[in-house]
């Protein structure tokens, strides 16, 4: 028996009220998510369509403007990291205890795949989508977009004025740096991703400013920024590592090039602290003292849900928000030897 | 100015056709991917979608049956591993690459929400489905599902015959135990996730195969099944390792299991041998030597894609196939101290 060659033909509306024993328009009710319907009435049409298998089309379900489907987006730049995925795996959460659907897609960082997969998914239906947005939107064409509810999580969309829910990165990397510093660090290196755009402007603007306030500027020799891939922050991790005057300590900003950094130190058997804006699964293996901002994904995620409801709902006529969300830090002791060094 | 609150009249497919200088249905044959309009005035239409923010709604997209809605949809456990996350990027780019969009849903590997999840995806009408098949379809649902093109990935799913796409875990978990042996081991442990469904069921067989051949059989002390999280894991190898007779190596299953075990050996600072059927990122922060299963997901997603593809197309008449690709090795050193122990 193969599901490729099954042919069976498909259930219809009238079938499942027959079952039901109700009519179809009851039927059409319960299945567009609407209130109006006797709670036992409702019971037996879901179990009718649970027992033939019933699909309702988009286009069925659809046709009526204002009717719900039940479904949430998210737009997310990738799900190759621990906090992408604590985010979706949240989210998803969430969504269910709604009695929502999640669907995901991926922007790759891409405002032109953003821009694609919003237009993808309002002619889904969805009922609101959640959006990382990405960078890129030059020709404030965000501004521009229509229709859909819309809430910006984790980083603050440029060109537009819209529901925000993210984290206070400023705040979180100003203690970081204020805690190597009171720990005597004084040769602090940086190691980070984009600092022109949201939120690793926020994160720079932190260090720089814990610098000034202690009234030293950073040495252009330990800071390397732009980096989007794990393999370049190892190199420059090592190129600071080597060289006459190397940092005691070193600041990064995602788990991404947080693994890249300690895989550096690990080929250079260097002894320097270290600090990251996010976390990762693996930190208790870190071969050096690191320290983590902690974000409560929940906590993003409770407030975004918030946001979008109240806009689905329209039971908000305030303006947009943008919600900062505090963090906090956990510190890991270095692993210590498990075997004797080989020399 | 609120994108909460922007309010303009949505372009039709009207305004479309008048920009690009075409008739309404070739706007439409353009927006329901039929080859049958030339290429300058396909780009003409393309043009004109972009510049006016045009959205084609599903459901005047998907009134007429046989129509492509260039959508692959993709059904995973979670998002939390490094092999999904990698799973989902590769689709991701192969779906760009074929001008489809990409959508993925969490079925929390349970049989209930991928049945759900199936229908809504179908009821969206996506062109075809990558599944990961959830546990738990005790009635055989799945044989009767029909409709939108399936090929299931990475697990070989009960209760039907399809298409399918996963890696050859039997003998990848053989060679590691073979490699094993070859090193010396003899008291070897094994702490794993579900060994009653695939590929766990793969998995376990190999290793009880490979000690028969050697004519012995597991230390039941040595076997612990079932974990779904970390932290049981890491308990598992921490009661392994202060027991009278401790392991000399431990065989884990996924990259999960991998991280909870290595913190056990961590925590009781003991020089075991690891072997994993999944990799992790941060594999070379090890302090044990470790051996891991190198699978190529790119491979996976390539076959994967031919197979739905040829579901769609109906291009292929033979049996649904069981594709079962070969995977490598990758071998990481002990990190060796950094510093010297504190005592």
């Amino acid at each position: 028996m193969s599901s490729r060659n099954v042919q069976r033909k498909p259930p219809t509306i009238r079938d499942v009220a027959a079952l039901a024993g109700v009519s179809m328009s009851t039927v059409s009710r319960v299945l567009n998510g609407s209130a109006a319907v006797s709670g036992d009435a409702a019971e037996r049409v879901r179990r009718a369509v649970d027992q033939l298998d019933f699909v309702l089309s988009a286009s069925a379900r659809t046709v009526r403007p204002g009717v719900r489907s039940m479904t949430w987006g998210l737009l997310v730049d990738a799900v190759e990291s621990h906090y992408f995925s604590t985010l979706i795996a949240e989210l998803d959460r969430a969504a269910q205890e709604h009695g929502s659907t999640l669907l995901v897609s991926v922007t790759q960082k891409e405002w032109v795949r953003e821009k694609h997969l919003i237009k993808e998914m309002s002619s889904r239906r969805v009922d609101g989508l959640f959006v990382v947005p990405a960078n890129g939107d030059v020709l404030g064409e965000r501004a521009r977009m229509s229709g859909v509810p819309i809430v910006y999580v984790d980083r603050i969309p440029s060109g537009v004025v819209a529901d925000v829910v993210t984290f206070d990165y400023y705040r979180a990397m100003a203690e970081l740096v204020e805690g190597l510093w009171a720990r005597g660090h004084r040769r602090i290196a940086f190691i980070g991703g984009e600092v022109d755009t949201d939120p690793g402007s926020r994160r720079f603007a932190a260090w720089n400013d814990i610098l000034s306030r202690h009234g030293t500027t950073a040495d252009p020799g330990l800071v390397s920024v732009g980096h989007l891939v794990a393999d370049t922050a190892t190199e420059a991790a090592v190129t600071m590592l080597r060289s006459d005057q190397p940092p005691t300590a070193v600041v990064t900003t995602t788990g991404l090039l947080l693994l890249g950094v300690l895989h550096g130190i690990v080929l250079e058997g260097a002894d320097v602290e270290v600090v990251c804006s996010e976390e990762i699964d693996a930190a208790f293996l870190s071969p050096v003292p690191l320290t983590l901002v902690a974000a409560d994904l929940g906590l993003l995620v409770s407030n975004a849900v918030e946001l979008l409801t109240a806009q689905i709902d329209k039971s908000s006529d305030g303006p947009p928000e943008t919600r900062l969300l505090p963090t906090g830090q956990i510190h890991y002791d270095a692993v210590t030897s498990l075997r004797a060094s080989p020399q």
